[in-house]
C-alpha cells in the first residue's frame, strides 16, 4: 500500500512536494490543507481533496505522513509541535540557530503521541548538514567551509522590497570564485565574510525615487549588506518579471583536512549543489525523509529525528538486497 | 572508555589506520595481528604489541573491533567471515560484483556469534556509494555518473608490471575534463569508456627492451587499455622514485536529475574527492564505521552492516545535542 502523504499549506514548497510525489511510486498525495476557505484553492493534482487546517484533527486515519510547509520565522515553531500531536510530520525548518529548541518541543509531542516527526529536512540544514557531519567525522582534523549560491536569498530580497522608493527587489548571493579555489587549493585560509560572497541586487525603482538613496541605502545596511561587496541594478519591472522570477539556487560545502602521522596529507571533500528550482529540490529531499520516517513509525521507532538519525537505506525505496548488489 | 581496535595485517591500509587512530581521542590501539614471525614486524606505535593472526582467537577478550586490513581478491573473502565469527570487524572489501556474496557470509558469521560486522567501508565502495544512494533517493529522475581520479590504479599498475621487459610501471587513471563539463552543464551526455577516462603510464624499461613493442603492449591491452586513450612514458628509475610514489587518489560522483510537473528544471549533485593519501582516507573512512559498529555492538544490533545501514549520528563522537546544536 502506497504511503499517504498530506501536505498542509500551499505555497512555493507545498507545490514542489505536490509536483515530486509523482516520482515516488510507494507515495500518495491523499489531502492538502490549507488556512484559506478550501473552495477558493484549486490544486494541480485531479481528485485531490483540500481540506481545512481546522480539519487536521479528524483525519488522522487517512493520512501516514503530513508535509507541513509553513515558513520557519513564525508558523513551523509553533504548528510542527501541534501537528506532532497528532502525525507523523516532516518539517524544513532551517532557522538553525534555534533547532535544538525546536527539536525539543516536536520530540516531546511525537513520543507523547506515539508518532515520528524530522525537523529540518531539505538541503541547507539537510544535505549540507549531511555533508558537514561526514566529513567531520571522516577528517577529524580540518576546516569546514560553506558557501551558499549564486541563488536568491529571500530575506535580503525582502530588506530591499522594504526601502522607501523600492516597487521590486531581488538579491543573489554569489560565492566568491577566487574563495572557492583558494579552499580547493587545500591552503585552508581564513576567509572574511566579504572575501566569501557577493551581493548582487536588481531593483524596480517607483517613478521619481531617488535611485542614489536607495543605491546607498542597500549597500549601507547593517548585518544585510555592510559587510559584503554589494552592487546594485536598476531595472525595469518588465525585465525584472522577465529574467528575475526564477527560484534557483544552489551552494558548496568544503571540508578540508589532514591526515599522516605528522599530518603531511591533504585531502579536500567537495560537495555541491546546482538547482534550478529551489522548493522543488528541497521537496524531494523532504520525500524521501517521509518515506524514512513512516519506516520508522512502522518499527515503534518514535520521537522528532533529524537526517542525522536516518540509516540511509531507509530513503530508498529499493530493498537492502537492491541496494548491495546495484549501488554500492 | 576508549574503543580497543585492532588492525590485522601491516601493508598501506593498516599502517593509515595506525596514524588515524591518533585522531580519534576515543579508540585505542591496542594490537596488530601479522601473518609474518611477529617478532620481526616492528610497528610505528610504541607500546602496542604485535600477535600472530593464529593468535586471534585466545585475544577476544581484549579487543572491541577488528580493522581486517587484508585485500579484496583473495584474502577478505576468507578471513573476514572466520574473524566475524570471534570479533566485531569492518573490512574494505571493493570487489562490487561479489558484495552481495560476501555480504551474506559475513552476516551469518556474525549473526551466529552475537557481532556486528561492517564491510566495504572506504571510498569507493563507502562514501561514493552513499553520494549516489543519497542523491538517487532525492532525485528518482536521472543519471548517475562516477570518475575515478586522477590517481593510481594498482590492478593497472601490476598489469604493466607483467609485461616482458618491464622493470617497474604504474599507471593514472584521469577523468576526462570536457566529460565533467558536460556532466555539470546538465546536458545529461551518454559518455563512452573512452570519453569518461584517459590512461596515462609510466615505464621504466629493462635495458635493451623493446621500448615500442611495450608501448603497443601496453595500449592494446584488452579490457586494462584497449578501450582507452593510452599514454606511455618511458622514464628512469631515479624518475619513477622521485614522482611515483605517491599514492593520491580521488574522483567525482555526479547526480543529473530533473524534477516539476514537466521534468522542467534541472538540478546536479556533485561530490568529489582529492586526496594525497588514498589508505589513509579509507581508513579514516573505517575508524569512523567502527565507532558505529561498535554503537551497535552494545545495542545488541548484530548481523552485517554496510555503510547504507549507518544512522551518520552513529559516526560522530560527539552527542545528538552537540551534533544537532553544531553542525545541522
Amino acid at each position: 500500500m502506497a504511503i499517504r502523504i498530506g501536505i498542509i499549506g500551499y505555497g512555493n514548497l507545498a507545490r514542489g512536494v505536490e509536483s515530486e510525489i509523482s516520482r515516488c511510486p510507494d507515495m500518495e498525495l491523499k489531502g492538502v490543507f490549507t488556512r484559506r476557505d478550501p473552495s477558493t484553492l484549486k490544486i494541480k493534482t485531479e481528485g485531490v481533496p483540500v481540506y481545512s487546517v481546522s480539519e487536521l484533527k479528524d483525519k488522522t486515519a487517512d493520512f501516514d505522513v503530513m508535509i507541513n510547509c509553513g515558513g520557519s520565522a513564525t508558523d513551523l515553531p509553533v504548528t510542527t509541535p501541534e501537528y506532532a500531536a497528532l502525525y507523523n510530520v516532516i518539517d524544513s525548518f532551517d532557522t538553525h540557530a534555534k533547532i535544538p529548541e525546536h527539536f525539543a518541543k516536536v520530540d516531546e509531542a511525537s513520543k507523547k503521541a506515539g508518532k515520528v516527526s524530522l525537523i529540518s529536512a531539505g538541503w541547507d540544514p539537510g544535505m549540507f548538514s549531511l555533508q558537514r557531519l561526514y566529513s567531520n567525522c571522516i577528517l577529524p582534523e580540518g576546516n569546514d567551509y560553506t558557501f551558499w549560491g549564486k541563488g536568491v536569498s529571500q530575506g535580503h530580497s525582502d530588506a530591499i522590497r522594504r526601502i522607501p522608493g523600492v516597487k521590486n527587489g531581488k538579491q543573489y548571493t554569489i560565492p566568491v570564485p577566487e574563495a572557492l579555489d583558494a579552499v580547493r587549493s587545500g591552503s585552508n585560509p581564513t576567509l572574511t565574510t566579504r572575501q566569501k560572497h557577493t551581493r548582487e541586487c536588481f531593483v524596480v525603482a517607483e517613478e521619481g525615487a531617488d535611485k542614489a538613496l536607495i543605491e546607498k541605502t542597500i549597500k549601507e545596511m547593517p548585518n544585510y549588506f555592510a559587510d559584503y561587496d554589494t552592487t546594485v541594478h536598476f531595472i525595469s519591472e518588465e525585465e525584472f518579471a522577465a529574467n528575475h522570477s526564477k527560484l534557483n539556487h544552489g551552494g558548496f560545502v568544503f571540508r578540508s583536512g589532514i591526515t599522516g602521522l605528522n599530518g603531511e596529507h591533504k585531502h579536500i571533500i567537495e560537495y555541491s549543489l546546482k538547482l534550478d528550482s529551489n522548493p522543488e529540490f528541497t521537496a524531494s529531499v523532504i520525500l524521501a525523509y517521509a518515506r524514512a520516517a513512516f519506516r520508522l513509525f512502522e518499527k515503534g521507532d518514535f520521537g522528532c529525528k533529524t537526517v542525522f538519525d536516518i540509516a540511509p537505506a531507509l530513503l530508498s525505496p529499493l530493498s537492502g538486497d537492491e541496494l548491495r548488489a546495484k549501488m554500492l
